[in-house]
């Protein structure tokens, strides 16, 4: 297993921030946003007098207010569909195991969220990499080229839309199609769709959820994570209309007894009450800072990437040959006026050897003005790094 | 993977409680004693604007805390050794991984705690069960025995002590014995200290850690659960000396992002500030309580446990043929003034077919008062079921 992309710079820059340097971080996905007020007075008013064990599949209140939050988007589950997980990282993690013996197979879309790879080890799944391209927005290959991936101990096709890392948004046709392949294959979608709520331009997000037929062979795997700015109360959840599917996870959550308990009735408080505007805010916010981030990129000689559609990242084509060593010296070598910027190096996110070496992921989860002072820092060591190192 | 023993007969429970029967709950290691106040003053204080992703190996405040809880104990660990998991669930999961390839073999002593056997599973690790007998008090078998179960395929050998589900407490002289048996087939120790503070009668509890000559082949799995009655904290430690160990470890940790964030604050507080009148306390409640299922069951013709050392668990044999039968009995129809006990079945708490059918496991986590009333319960039922049924 390998250390993750998103991460293995970060002593360099706990190194640079100890010699004085500023850094933004534009290489992890952790909202700036801050968590729902609602929220912690919901843990305030929720605090007993023994911090119990709860339920295995999560509180009640909990698996309710999901149901609920998804029946507003005319998607229709019922509560014994959700079992809540201790993170969107175990939920993935969930559905290899109650898709996969040892040594099956999943399909994805390369890049893919680099942490699905430690996911797939530990469940003892390889993941088979379809590549996607930054020439077309990410958007999937031809069916032909996914079906070529099948083999007979592929079990899964699994997808995250939006796109982390490349905020790519499927279509519905382009959804319809891998609808088709995993009937004709008989095999499981899985769907990451924690960036649900962030489909910019007016655009709207499919669910996997809402596609006929295919009701029996589809699981979601959610957070609060981005939506709620709450990374770090360890909260998702796996949907699955599918009850030998349930079942299986039912005894996975019970083996690591539950999930954290307080943090759940926060969780259900802010699914019950956060209004429309909140929802409405959070993506005028996002869809500020990918402009800020359009704008600011537009003019670079080298760099290519198409408008990002949802979440918050981009994969972005750097005029370098290794975009690692450039995101290395931006920490080690480089700074402006005392700050520099950090990027995630995008090598990581394909489970390709030799591809992505001149692409990084960028994680636009700062305010417009930082956005704009750290794309400038990115741009001018992009110069500096061009002319006097490669 | 099969259902936890330990929560199996909840959905049967709850039918019993619907119908108006009280249930007393010695069927699960969840403390009744208060959480302490301060633990959630710490969290009030620590809520940040944005509740963010914390460090993977869990933040800096907690690490050094059980650095310092240890050295209180004479025992030197430094805080880079530890790592902060999801729970000790993660911890044993952790552990599997980082020491075993899939397919492995990890010895471990039965009966024990059964969701060892889903984190084995998970991590592809076959458990191979020596087995230990109520008779001599589930202390260990023959160095001989032992050894007969070691392959080259085995990498490890797994204790929980103070033993869960038997609170058996293992003599410095068992502790020398395993030493010597994985230096000379070089493996590592693996050893579940959760209950660790929990030695009755003055006695007192030997870490691996305090093992000399074998500091890189330990590692030790802790937990705030029970020791803070905290168990929905979902908060737990890993130890190691090994840095191998723990570079793998931390991968693994990267792969679920981090433990969730504001309970560390709490935990930090309360390894910090816990006094040794707190312990003190704990101490003696759950000693009077093992006390006290001494005195009740004393006088039942058929039953047999050697009195318990330490945790809060004891398993009995009981005078029938099947003890699960009897356990679902008591639920389904059998109630004394509208209440009734449950219990685990411990035939779920042994690898090998057969084993301990006519055993039961017994957490004494209620007040003296309840647990007199629970056992009366118990010894009621058991004379009708012995009468009536079997």
């Amino acid at each position: 297993m390998q250390a993750s992309p998103i991460r293995k710079l970060v002593p360099y820059a706990n190194a640079a921030k100890a010699a004085g340097t500023s850094v933004y971080h534009l290489n992890i996905g952790q909202p700036d946003i801050p968590t729902p007020e609602g929220y912690w007075n919901a843990l305030k008013k929720s605090m007993p007098e023994v911090l119990a064990y709860g339920p295995s599949q999560g509180i009640p209140e909990l698996r309710r207010a999901i149901a609920t939050y998804y029946s507003r988007s005319g998607i229709s589950i019922d509560e014994d569909d959700v079992i809540i997980t201790t993170g969107g990282s175990e939920a993935v993690y969930f559905a290899f195991m109650a898709t996969c013996d040892h040594g099956d197979e999943v399909i994805c879309f390369e890049p893919f969220y680099t942490n699905y790879n430690g996911f797939a080890s530990m469940a003892g799944v390889n993941l088979v990499p379809v590549t996607s391209s930054v020439e077309n927005g990410f958007h999937l290959p031809d069916t032909e080229e996914i079906e070529s991936k099948i083999t007979e101990k592929t079990k899964a096709i699994l997808i995250c839309n939006p796109n982390n890392p490349t905020g790519t948004v499927l279509s519905p046709e382009e959804l319809q199609t891998l609808s088709r392949i995993i009937q004709k294959h008989d095999l499981y979608l899985l769907s990451d769709e924690v960036y649900r709520d962030f489909v910019f331009d007016g655009g709207s997000h499919l669910s996997i959820l809402e596609l006929p037929g295919i009701e029996d062979r589809v699981i979601v795997m959610d957070s609060i994570s981005k939506r709620f700015s709450s990374c770090g109360a360890r909260l998702g959840n796996l949907i699955s209309r599918n009850k030998t599917v349930l079942d299986a996870v039912l005894k996975l959550g019970q083996a690591r007894l539950c999930p954290p308990t307080l943090a759940q009735y926060g969780a259900a408080w802010i699914y019950h009450h956060l209004s429309e505007d909140y929802y409405d805010n959070m993506l005028k916010t996002y869809q500020n800072r990918r402009n800020v981030l359009m704008e600011e990129l537009a003019d670079v000689e080298g760099i290519f990437f198409l408008k990002p559609e949802g979440a918050f990242y981009a994969t972005i084509k750097l005029p370098v040959k290794d975009a690692e060593k450039f995101a290395l010296w931006m920490l080690t070598d480089f700074q402006y006026n005392g700050e520099t910027t950090m990027v995630s190096p995008a090598a990581g996110f394909y489970a390709t050897p030799g591809l992505g070496v001149d692409q990084i992921r960028i994680a636009y989860v700062l305010s417009d003005e930082k956005m704009r002072k750290a794309l400038k820092i990115l741009k001018e060591g992009l110069k500096v790094y061009r002319d006097t190192v490669e």
